[in-house]
């Protein structure tokens, strides 16, 4: 029954984020008119939504639901799109399918996929520094992206992935890694959320805190989805880690290892939010979400 | 005489823009401590620091002269050197060289290419929003310097570069493409002075129409250097446009007309700056300075 609202509100969150960033990004035009195309086939149509659903969902705990909201939600999902083609390129991970589409060096080309990449990054801090909030709010949800997707975060995360070797990926690593690459901007996504419900600081701690452990619970159930997922419904090649002979938190812990641990840190996190009673059921149903997820 | 202040002046902007950037890039450390490595041996140890110098000379017009400037002036170049190590990568430009050192998917490898420029843009932002200005400044920066760096901007440029087959390349194109690839920059250097300095709307107009004007003479004497320029000095391959076949400047006017153009330039850019007086002397230089440069 409660799992019915939640789906409800996943579906709301990707359907408002799809319009936001219909609305935001920059509609094909000039002679350079195939890099806004590009930036649109990679960011419309699809994916989960997860992060602006988060970010949305956390600034509804402080009754805040409007276009800045969705606004600084399309924003974070271009700053995720773009990490997306950039990690697919052929020097990086040399993916042909994401989200069951070919990726954008595939339907275009690859000089045309690293500056719809740069395009996405850039376009987010446009979005960020013209939404209709004090300029205040605008700087501080800046700099926090920022951080999150630089080099102390995602990026950093990308570069541990493509240059860590076999014998260096213990768990203690595979956390870090993961912390960054995947974590950074989940975290953002509560994070933004809080700024734009002006949370105090004992509230942004609890969040955070609960963002922390779901991103961790978001890899590890991707490590599980890699060994036991089904390529057509996850959307991309599966079994790749794997076949590529990476450590994952599967291969470390090992199958039953790694669902204990993911149900573990699904406790921890749905305690995080205890303060926040009844209002953060959906975040609470998140954590079971991501657990149980299928793609 | 006054020649050798302008020197001085560039040489001071230099000095500052390289403090500016050790300080504000971070610093090697933790499992990624390659990206920053990269970052910092892409953007450090060189490079002539227009933009950088253009942004400090307009904020000085308005007495201003501080670490604010600095810092802006830094997170600017990083958007500088960002593009050149995309536009460097094998898919796009495939240079080896660049300010006569190995560009940097040389030195490191493409993986880290693509992430140190990701890395750049990124922190130009993070750079912006700290800041010692008000959140009102800060924001101003940012939106100016996204919309700089976008589709509408740089990047829009570049992609009209690697997409505008040879029968197109009119000197209307020409000159539009350069305007955003180079010119978008140059004038978003003095647009960022502006906005530091408090320049009221007819300042502003009159320093935006002389950017417009130094980028454009800067893209035509790089089009000459690029006939007449000596490898060495220039610190890149020279004669590539011309081997490549692309139409240029120099190709569309001859090196006759193209040398005149910017002398013409040249005047009106100079005449844009009549308003300020001798306070505006430097930024005079700067355009004869551009026009006779050797590098």
């Amino acid at each position: 029954m409660k799992f019915s609202i939640f789906k409800d509100k996943l579906t709301e969150a990707q359907s408002n984020t799809e319009q936001a960033l219909d609305q935001w990004l920059p509609k094909p035009e000039g002679h350079q008119a195939v890099i806004m195309d590009a930036m649109r086939y990679a960011a419309l149509g699809g994916g989960k939504r997860i992060r602006p659903f988060l970010l949305a969902e956390t600034a509804e705990l402080f009754g805040r639901d409007d276009d800045a909201v969705w606004g600084a939600a399309s924003a974070l999902e271009c700053v995720h799109v773009y990490s997306l083609i950039h990690d697919d390129l052929p020097c990086m991970d040399d993916d042909n399918l994401r989200r069951g589409k070919p990726t954008v060096h595939i339907a275009y080309d690859e000089a045309i996929a690293v500056l719809a990449g740069d395009g996405l990054l850039t376009q987010a801090f446009e979005i960020m520094s013209g939404l209709d909030v004090s300029a205040d709010v605008r700087v501080k949800l800046i700099q926090s992206l920022a951080k999150a997707a630089g080099t102390q975060g995602m990026i950093g995360g990308q570069v541990i992935d493509i240059m860590a070797d076999e014998a260096s990926r213990t768990e203690e690593l595979i956390s870090q890694l993961q912390s960054l690459k995947t974590g950074a901007l989940i975290r953002y996504a509560v994070e933004a959320g809080s700024i734009l419900g002006s949370a105090n600081a004992d509230q942004t701690e609890n969040l955070l805190a609960y963002a922390d452990d779901l991103g961790l619970i978001f890899q590890i159930t991707d490590d599980i989805l890699d060994v036991e997922g089904d390529a057509k419904r996850v959307g991309k090649a599966v079994k790749k880690d794997e076949n590529l002979g990476k450590a994952t938190f599967v291969s470390i812990l090992g199958l039953e290892g790694a669902k204990e641990k993911a149900r573990n840190l699904a406790t921890r996190a749905k305690g995080r939010l205890e303060p926040f009673g009844q209002k953060a059921q959906i975040l609470v149903d998140t954590v079971d979400y991501i657990l149980v997820r299928d793609q």
